[in-house]
């Protein structure tokens, strides 16, 4: 198997101790093989990391990542005549072609920003967005977003939708992208929908993904027709435990809080998008985490972000907590480093999320001497100094992704120039507004 | 005069009807000569921009840029203990060399993101800041901020020191480093001494700067000494005008906006570092807007920040706005970029903040093609989604301080090592916690 030996990097090791080390890195095939202060083994390429930062690469719990296609589409419009006029009539266009494209650009970003894992839910080309992250060697967690209204209809078939998407990822037989199953909300699926999903997902072994609690209207249009919170009813129904990933769960009591406590969902915040949407909510983290909820964190899709930057979303998590609760020390910087890598992969059941022997070589390398990283006093603050253009190294699964800069897979101009054919395609002559 | 040509550039020229055109920028000495659709102009110098979006420097309203030399230090601590064990104890050696190093670090990391323009107040090392600016070919305004605590004390003394490093400034003779008067604030500051240093201002014809309503605290121990509101107080003890920068004013009343409507001053808002030091008040920029007053950008200093990235700063102001008032339309992209050139411009009296025929060539050029920034729809809305690894091109005063990645007035490497020097002599040691 290959071998890389990463030489004297500064490492956030994110091990059990939470170790920071100055040391070496040996990859030996899709594995680290080891992490010391020296290694001396032998090894196919030597790559000098004195002047770098290592860290595990990011997990983006949450996100609709070919809305690439949509950035910045309509910026400023009101929300209802945003999707009427211009989000749903554009989506309505979208070709599966045009969803493989703006899913590698996305793709393209997440990497260029640190990311090595995300967790995407969409609508059309589900194999699509699978085979662009294979082609690209990005690791992902796929799934179609499953929705009939809130009335009760065609549940089955929907179901068979959801069965033909996990068929389709599976049969990409890639190592690192995988299926999951996707119902989208309270408000956008029946109760017998989210209950064949969640049984088709519990049946596959797979695990189950919903937005939950995101807007104030969501809960309280809940309380009236069911008169139940929106974690009270998911649990009523069976879609409320450990193998459940609820994206948002901003709006909550403490009640519920506690109910996720005891009944163990995962959940992924999303504060950027909650901020841009305006729904009033900044979820309540710090009081997740002192209950010992899992939390992770997503950027949500980049039209309602506009940008996949996982470090964004690192400093915007301290920083609202820090805000809501006007307390500086109410969340700590390993805790944000905790929810960006090991929450997540714990809850995706993939070894990855730290630097240590026997995880998946999932690594990113970033230049600590450009001068927005100096000084260093300790690396895991650098979740409010870091960005982008500090990352020009990233191994995925062992393999470079992204190396001096240059990405290994495909030719970004390429991706480019195809996301904004598409992307004009869709969005041209919607209704002219 | 030396010419430059940047052509076919996608340009966000910040002029009057606040047209994006794509199309050509002739640059002749420090001043723009020409904008438009095709320049057939000969020039020294032609740089191809077909795949850039052009804007005009960023302007950081409020920062303390050799704070740089204490960014993560002591991160997480209780905010006294992090003043007291920390900071003061670093702060109380620093010396000028070390402040030199630590703006000038500074200085590489505000270019590096789009910044050419800054104003800063710090307490030791003046004439040494305003040496690396212009060492470095950045704009700045610098100050000493003068502070006696809040009873009447060696007011003489204190305004001697600001006499003193106004005169520092000027002579540095630099057409781009020039002086300001800052009072720290009215919790650090005599009532004599605020007026008789904004008196020094007006005598001198200087612009005048102050930290006002930063936190709740300030403004409840100013109702208890005082019986008034701080803008109330500033107001009547003449440090109030047109001239006057208040930076933050975030925790104030609606009659203090409807004062501030009256009687001119300009206000500074630095978004980051309040949630950072969980000050618990979102400035009213949207209520300020509506009101007509002038609202420019800051980063403050990058000891609470912990960057001087002025384009997070404007992406978290346009966020914050819209969850404060849970209305996504409350602030247009527009506004934003305004705030961060043009509205700082206008205070400050420099021909700058705009890409139109005599103003200043301070031009920031981005990578228009890079995977984050693709679609774009609509420039503005680049506040969304730009980063600094998307910048690698930046004239200010029609001088390149950085093109193609390579910083042309200064070795990066030796600031960084420098930096990383005396931040570590000042830092180490001090209590040992």
């Amino acid at each position: 198997m290959e071998t890389i030996l990463l030489k004297n990097g500064l490492i956030l090791t994110q091990n059990k101790n939470r170790e920071i080390l100055k040391g070496d890195i040996l990859i030996e095939g899709n594995k680290i093989k080891e992490v010391g202060k020296e290694i001396n083994e032998k090894a196919d390429e030597i790559f000098e990391c004195n002047d770098k930062l290592i860290f595990p690469g990011l997990i983006n719990a949450h996100t609709h990542v070919a809305m690439s296609l949509f950035r910045g589409y309509g910026e400023g419009l009101p929300l209802h005549k945003w999707l009427t006029k211009k989000i749903w009539p554009a989506e309505r266009r979208l070709t599966k072609e045009a969803v493989y494209w703006g899913s590698m650009l996305g793709m393209l970003e997440m990497i260029k920003s640190g990311t090595t894992c995300f967790n995407d839910m969409y609508l059309v080309g589900i194999k699509e967005m699978g085979e662009a992250a294979k082609k690209l060697g990005i690791r992902g967690f796929i799934s179609e977003g499953l929705f009939n209204g809130v009335e009760e209809k065609s549940v089955e078939e929907h179901i068979k939708k959801g069965i033909r998407s996990i068929k389709e990822i599976k049969e990409l037989k890639s190592e690192l992208v995988k299926p999951i199953v996707s119902c989208h909300s309270v408000y956008s699926s029946s109760e017998e929908l989210i209950r064949k999903a969640k049984e088709l997902a519990d049946k596959e072994g797979l695990l189950f993904h919903m937005h939950a609690s995101e807007t104030r209207k969501e809960v309280f249009d809940l309380m009236k027709s069911k008169g139940k919170r929106v974690y009270e009813y998911l649990q009523e129904i069976g879609a409320f435990d450990r193998n459940t990933l609820l994206a948002h769960g901003a709006w909550v009591s403490k009640r519920e809080i506690l109910l996720a406590k005891r009944y163990g969902p995962t959940i992924a915040h999303c504060p950027i998008s909650s901020l841009k949407l305006a729904t009033g909510g900044i979820g309540p983290v710090a009081e997740y985490l002192q209950e010992g909820v899992n939390v992770t964190l997503g950027t949500d899709g980049p039209a309602s972000n506009n940008s996949l930057n996982m470090m964004e979303t690192m400093k915007m998590t301290a920083l609202l907590q820090k805000h809501k609760y006007w307390n500086p020390t109410i969340i700590k910087e390993q805790d944000i480093w905790d929810m960006a890598t090991l929450n997540s992969a714990g809850f995706f059941g993939i070894e990855s999320g730290s630097i240590e022997t026997e995880k998946n070589a999932d690594i990113v390398i970033a230049d600590r001497k450009n001068a927005n990283l100096v000084p260093m006093h300790d690396p895991r603050s650098v979740i409010y100094n870091i960005n982008a253009g500090n990352i020009r190294n990233v191994i995925i699964n062992g393999e470079w992704v992204l190396k001096n800069g240059e990405f290994k897979k495909v030719i970004p101009t390429e991706v480019v120039e195809k996301t904004e054919e598409f992307s004009k395609k869709i969005t041209e002559n919607t209704d002219g507004t």
